[in-house]
């Protein structure tokens, strides 16, 4: 990987130096939209008062043991530089683990990769190009491809065999004239489109595999992956079958919708099993939150999260590993649910 | 705010006028916000651009057929008039059946009647009240109450016990103090909140018993009641059954969530259940539209939902009703679905 | 059938005297069905060979910690007398909590009490009364109805009106006729039947205000309120202000069917809330079990959910209830979450 | 098992002599169990009486217009032999278009391909052997694969590496092994287990390219893909774009179950969505019911599914497709549902 910005890169080198003091500690990350505040189809003046990316960014240093974000592109709440918001991060202890850039906005209401006007299309791969512009002079690790408007609402609506060869055109395009850099790409099964196109870890592995580039890979969202009725262990291990897991993030909800409650606070003994499976195929990454607190303060959401990821941590080094195994190898349930409670339950 | 409710209400005597006209044919009616445009979490520069109310009336002047509309208050886009509301009414033909109070915006994201801030459930009260003299002044028939924010979000967070008697102490002082306006709720299951208090037709009707006042009601949103797992047939002749069927409105919906779809697209026979029931029961009543076209233009939206709901009259006139109740008192689902089939699918 | 319930009552006096001797212990309770092998529409061969409830009996003796046990009436697997799982029981140390009189097999398949068959619908009240007796004779708590066969399936296949008014007219006269009994509505949403009559807490409740005898009330199965999409503590709270909680079982599911999972391997969090809630309110009764460990050894998985609800218990004696109900005076969700975290994942 | 299943075939005889008169028809299938009665876990004594294979046969053959059978094998009901089915066929005038081993049964109650003990793995392939003999004898188009058991209840249960591994292996040995067969994999997201491994169709499309023989493919059953949150329609074009769609069924549902009503009666624009995709695709084949009519008469629930089956053949002839394909490249849903409509309530 050839990257020419080098001298610049003060939040790349922050990262190095971190990885390096920290060599041994679990990384925790978050979206920086988690810091943010939020609008609805209801509260159209908000669920408080507007924030800049900068504003968020000093919120995130306030969390104990936050030590990247991922970062909207353009920079919300003000027209601001990369320097600037490189100001911003250096003053927190953060870095830059992606950019994702906000192909999901009105003018691609209808769609960014599949929208039916190829001026919006072309729109959404500039947007993207220029994101990329900004992994590289932060040295992040990779654009991440939300494409919530890519999908349909209504039967009848699309050309199912276009649209779809449409969202891999978009996604194998930029991956293809930017090889230096990692795409991935966050499924979710809907909303804001009533059907998203990348709607679950089999479909996007699947479009993954038929774009055929290496650069391609996944964003595993535990709550995403609940919602659309998968085991997040499984959706896990099957994007790590297929050297696809790029990056993670959690959250909670009902299973029902994409809640983005506070990790751990439904699904605790799931999201055991998520991380347990992580830690069994020797997956190494940030563990980020994405997290959306309309109503709570953020600061102490995120460092609640990051208190039951700890717990997690523990309790999968007290984990009897063997005995699970063993338990696995016959599926039965009630020891090996056993075990994960007497673990996870133990280690608060 | 003094609403001086008397002489004039020139809005309410157009709509005596046409109901003489009238007469004999069924009235649509819409919710203003089918006009609007939307914002939601991701699209945070909204799916449009903004409207007015005043625009909002114009449009659904637009619409073939319409005869009233139901207004949100405050009115949205500017700081409007009674007057200045009625003269755009006026050019557009259009009552007004009710108003619905913004008690789900940014002072209210913790909850109206429940809120935990004594001072904020007397700006729901007194935002209510308003609105009542609002209902007054346009002669509507009742004051909409969509307590969207009332609510939790999580295991723990609230004190059940109190969260549900607030919710019935707001609404039955409201409905003690206006004893010559209809009060109604509309139920959800959920959306802003994870969990909404008055979440489903029979949880509705429990607290309307409870507050045991004559002029409080529901409206019954089809896809509210589908989104709960309900059948809407069914909640309709439970909220008849109780002489609580104040109003109702009509859309559609994936079941999972509510999407607001144009009516008719996915469930036509459990819509024609519906209306079919409303008629058995002799129920009079404007036929309304609670549709949000995010994507789609909001005239064409709303002609296309009532080109069904006309197909679904004419089928109500052809289908063999006393066919019908022989198939239901055998419980014979083949014959019974295959009678609406046959009417239904030869009525557009 | 007659049923000479006075002077010997054994299995009752076994009941009194452990009562006493655990005057301070929590009881737990499972339906006798827990431990009978099971058949479903793929595996019409069953999930292992068939067990008499005698057996069933025996293997619910060898959990740790069961005290008592809801019998199916008939007795299943053979013609066996009253006196003869008497016998059972005491071998086994166990008393009778309920009687569970099974109207929904093959005469009842389109329903009991709203049967269209009137010679069906007093077959189901010949049963129930017949259950009744029994419950007499073990000097058990309740007569449990759970009439899952008694909705629809389909839209337009029966008069809803009706059907209601069936539901209630069968409890309302069984609990005329046997004051001297309780009557608990196990409500459910859904299965076998796609829409359940008695759906939901609310629902249940509003039926049961109507009947309006004092001897009829709710078990509330944990796993039906989370299936329904309610909070299974906002439905006990519900039940217990209407003086409707009866009773109560606890398993375990996926929000989305009645998996009757082992307790605490998915929603421990709302599990405990749902104890707190029941502590709070001072309810005092039997914890029950109402799993169906198709796959799993029946005892191991009775044992391992107990084991789970002993860990409950422990963490209501934790908890800091003080600032638990500061938190939720607030509806602070992150204050509130954390310390039931607090509580629970320490306490194993 | 002794299949000769050279010379005579009468049966694949009879069904290519019916292709010939029926050139230009559509010809209707079944599941042979859609004429079976049932049990479920509640229901023990069944839906009604037992029914052999040929009983049921007998039954498929009095519903108008149906040409072909899926037969579950074993054959129920007794210990019968090809050449009575073959009679009971040409007595009905049927022929076989698939063959279902059942491989969800007691043995295979921890899974069939990823039963943790071999030996069972063995039994399920040496049954689906038999079956692939039996499709060879009656000259059907496939093996129907439908691994129901194949799958997780509970975290942690199972190591999902492994579990999906031995899905593929045991698919792709069989169909290495009878490279003159076809098979096909039913997916669907769960029941009998909580989790099956082939939930989506874009996971079995992700197994299928793995296993990489040109003899594996799919039968997209819509209801499953409803259920599983899919678009039929897409999934059939996406099946369709990977060669794999090797057949179909149709039914109905609620989206949260597999409820296997009558098709057409709950999502009838949808069913016609998924039609025109296949005819769109030029996808000739049988037209299959997979419907389980617990509680109704199943000569009449299949006669009114095909009604309505024909219904949406006229629709098609009805239907603007060149206005719908130019809505369509606009992501017009308003025009396109219109178009739908238009055609289809007319055309019963």
């Amino acid at each position: 990987m050839n990257l020419p910005h080098a001298a610049g890169r003060p939040a790349a080198r922050a990262i190095t130096e971190r990885n390096e003091i920290m060599a041994d500690k679990q990384r925790y990350g978050a979206g920086i939209w988690h810091f943010a505040t939020y609008v609805d189809r209801y509260a159209t003046d908000g669920y408080g008062d507007p924030r800049t990316i900068l504003d968020a960014i000093d919120l995130a240093g306030q969390v104990r043991d936050l030590s990247v974000v991922d970062l909207n592109y353009p920079f919300f709440g003000g027209d601001f530089t990369n320097a600037e918001v490189e100001v911003a991060l250096q003053r927190s202890g953060l870095g830059v683990i992606g950019i994702t850039p906000e192909i999901y906005t009105r003018v691609f209401a209808k769609g960014s990769f599949t929208n039916p006007d190829p001026g919006v299309r072309l729109r959404a791969h500039d947007l993207v190009t220029e994101a990329a512009g900004v992994v590289r002079h932060f040295g992040a690790e990779y654009v991440k491809l939300w494409p919530g408007q890519d999908g349909w609402d209504y039967p009848f609506q699309v050309d199912h065999h276009s649209l779809w060869k449409a969202s891999l055109d978009g996604v194998g395009q930029l991956a293809a004239e930017n090889p230096d850099l990692k795409f991935v790409i966050e499924y979710k099964p809907r909303e804001p489109r009533v059907h998203m196109s990348f709607d679950s870890v089999s479909r996007t592995l699947l479009g993954i595999e038929k774009i055929g580039l290496p650069n391609v890979g996944i964003l595993l969202d535990f709550g995403h992956a609940m919602f659309g009725g998968e085991s997040p262990a499984d959706s896990a291990q099957l994007a790590i079958d297929y050297g696809r897991l790029f990056g993670m993030d959690v959250n909670d909800n009902l299973r029902g919708w994409d809640d983005d409650l506070v990790a751990g606070t439904i699904h605790p003994i799931e999201l055991f099993e998520f991380f347990y499976t992580l830690e069994k195929n020797d997956w190494k990454g940030v563990w980020q939150l994405d997290q959306f607190p309309f109503r709570e303060d953020s600061v102490d959401a995120a460092n609640s999260a990051i208190d039951f990821l700890k717990a997690v941590q523990r309790a999968l080094g007290k984990l009897d590993k063997v005995g699970l195994q063993e338990a696995q190898s016959r599926h039965d349930a009630v020891t090996a649910t056993r075990l994960a409670q007497q673990a996870l339950f133990t280690s608060y």
